[in-house]
């Protein structure tokens, strides 16, 4: 097929994610590499989200493929049941790579199934039944990931299941009152979580899920003292702290996890996207020694049928090498600080950019309509206009790929990109900010 | 690492799916062809299970494994929002296989958010709410197909989300109604349906999933009319049939989908196991043109990282194809013939066999204590002396490889086995049942 048979194909039979179909305009991808994609008739892309935030090493990086190769060799699947090398030898490593206090691997095939397993482990270890995750939070979109989450696209799964509670996350560009530290801000959110706990009664808790850093919903990074905090509730009323790091896990912010900035150890962590770039899907829980232990005697009552997927785990177990065998994450933390920089001058030259938020790569940029009032440039959950959609489509005619939340576009490149490639891209950024700013 | 290593390191780091930890024996494979794997120290297993019946075409199929490598070179893996040569192929593919009311599929990662995504199309699309589906059932593990999910492995995620009715499904050899005939069942189970729609409520009524031949439960065939009957009742009602094909599809039962031997269209069809016979984690839900259309103007809130894969893609699209080109449909109905004869064999010569059910290469052993009375040689939920596990062990000592349900072993090997192997297998199963025999 040609590119436009492709596209045309593709909008005939297959459906979508998040949109109307009429709407729709999938780019037939002719081949890709490294942080650019291509279409079919040659035009280039640069690729400033990783896709969704998952391809942290790129297209085609020839590791992973090889390694795929490699495992078709010998064989793509087996039964749960049965043992493979890569399974062993990823579990091994992911868990050598987290705190010392975790024991075990269950494997899934993506994110969301990640949060349902660690719902359903907390569930079955604790003996409890209530489990509080935030608001500005995505945990994906099955049932029960999907009642994790706290923004609008959980609507669709609602009436939910009992026992999912909310709670305020710490967005401190957004509440009302205004903190003098973080510090301030910290104690006050921190206090707040420990009413609702004793209010929805401590001994009903399983466990408490978070983002470590929230990520579609913003890139909204916890004040100073904010995850330390929690993690002593948890230990105080015996809740279980369970660490999504779906989206900033793998290398994303300069750390194998986020959850290492805050200097916390979770009970649970869920994992996927960046463990295999996305080259096959894999995701996974990773649970305390203290839950695996549970389970020795105790009915794991979880299972799918491509769960510990020898090729996914292949793919994995090459990717995880990689950040470490080529130095990705100390690229990560430099490289960081540039984009920081950039975007901190975009911050203080564009009416527009209310707040930048950064860490290692994975950055948000904030629109406002005015600065001091902080006021969104499009209204929550609203943008009648299409306002976000038509800055991506802007930023889209520049090459420059990437996606936009209510009112923040998201800038997380491949973990491989250099000096030279980010400025060049950000450029892009910064024509396109003036135009938004004679929008505003 | 060697055997025993694998073994080790995958029982100290992973955890194994639906057991105690303590008890699991994952035997770790070197290699595995066809029907057949081996061991570290040499040891060849037979196959009978299409490991989780979802192996269709058995291992190191050459021309799926040619596609993956093929795709691993021009990329692994797009966003959703991109467009793809094997996800427009794949889904133009399936639709042309799918009666005539087809339109699009929605791809995913595997069975259960199949199923979930079939449940919040159907919701979204009729504006309804409740969900029927039945009591001897598997849709998946996540909280949605858990949910649809009637047998045991549901308790872990209840309470559950409301809208969620079962109903009772057509098991003729444990009614305690003693039938004339299949057309009396039917009529019976259609009216008390019938009955429980009006109580509950046509018009709250989203959908009806139905494995069409209920696969893990026993192999359960509907008897004559039925399916047509619940078609009938979803029209008169305005209900959305939705058929779970992820253990049935693709070839098992010697049809491409098992609705196609019942002569009905359903409105949902979900499907993966045998798309890519697991080679790379796929699943999807093909929708009705009317449903699809609907999506046109209002959003379709669905969506996960790794919708529309091009890795899995490419291998579904090798796999579909495979079906038809190597003729496996008809071998299928062939041998299948040959299966049912043996089966029914088995049936005439050991009391310890009540029932056989069979389809194609989808075949269930009921194992009773006493043939008069159907008493099921271990009660249902409770296997207290693991009588079945022991049966299982036994058939593996003789490198038969197939799992049990309840009182069932469930026989359902690779769809390219040969008569000479089938003969030489069930061999080993008639000794076996000679041993249960003597058990009981
Ligand atoms: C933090 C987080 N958790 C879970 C998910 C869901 O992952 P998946 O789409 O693989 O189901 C996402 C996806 O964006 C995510 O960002
Ligand atoms: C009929 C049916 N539906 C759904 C599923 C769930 O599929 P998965 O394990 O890929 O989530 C299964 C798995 O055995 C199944 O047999």
């Amino acid at each position: 097929m040609n590119g436009s048979e492709i596209k045309a194909t593709q909008k005939k039979y297959s459906l979508q994610s998040w949109s109307a179909q009429k709407g729709s305009d999938p780019i037939p991808v002719a081949k890709a590499e490294g942080i650019y994609f291509w279409d079919y008739d040659g035009n280039r892309y640069t690729d400033m989200s990783s896709q969704l935030v998952n391809l942290n090493l790129g297209f085609a990086n020839p590791v992973i493929n090889q390694a795929i190769k490699d495992q078709v060799d010998q064989y793509c699947f087996l039964s749960p049941s049965l043992g493979s090398e890569p399974r062993a030898a990823l579990a091994e490593k992911i868990i050598n790579l987290m705190p010392d206090n975790m024991g075990k691997v269950f494997f899934t095939n993506a994110g969301a199934d990640a949060n349902e397993n660690a719902v359903k482990i907390a569930r079955m270890f604790s003996g409890k039944f209530k489990v509080f995750s935030r608001y500005r939070s995505y945990h994906g979109s099955s049932f029960g990931a999907g009642n994790l989450t706290g923004e609008p696209r959980r609507y669709a799964l609602e009436p939910g299941a009992p026992g999912f509670i909310k709670f305020f996350d710490p967005y401190m560009y957004r509440e009302s009152i205004d903190f003098e530290s973080e510090t301030q801000a910290t104690a006050y959110y921190l206090a707040k979580l420990r009413e609702q706990i004793l209010y929805e009664g401590p001994n009903n808790i399983a466990a408490i899920v978070m983002e470590t850093i929230t990520g579609s919903n913003g890139v909204i990074i916890p004040p100073e003292g904010y995850l330390p905090g929690v993690r002593a509730l948890c230990d105080e009323f015996g809740i279980l702290m369970i660490c999504d790091e779906v989206m900033t896990g793998w290398g994303r912010t300069g750390k194998m996890f986020a959850f290492e900035h805050f200097k916390v150890k979770p009970d649970i962590v869920t994992f996927a996207k960046g463990v295999t770039c996305g080259y096959v899907p894999l995701g996974g829980v990773a649970v305390s020694q203290e839950i695996a232990d549970y389970f020795d005697e105790n009915v794991l009552s979880c299972g799918l049928t491509y769960s510990g997927h020898p090729l996914g785990c292949a793919a994995g177990l090459a990717t995880v090498n990689y950040y470490r065998d080529a130095g990705i994450l100390d690229h990560v933390s430099q490289i960081g600080l540039s984009l920081g920089e950039i975007l901190e001058s975009l911050k203080t030259k564009h009416p527009c950019v209310g707040d930048v938020r950064y860490i290692g790569l994975f950055a948000a940029i904030e629109l406002v309509k005015d600065k001091a009032t902080r006021e969104p440039l499009v209204p929550y959950g609203k943008d009648p206009q299409g306002i976000m959609k038509q800055i991506v489509g802007m930023l889209k005619d520049k090459k420059f790929m990437t996606y936009s939340h209510e009112n923040v576009l998201i800038v997380a490149p491949a973990l491989i990109i250099d000096d030279e490639q980010l400025s060049e891209e950000m450029l892009k950024m910064d024509e396109i900010l003036h135009q938004v700013d004679v929008l505003i």
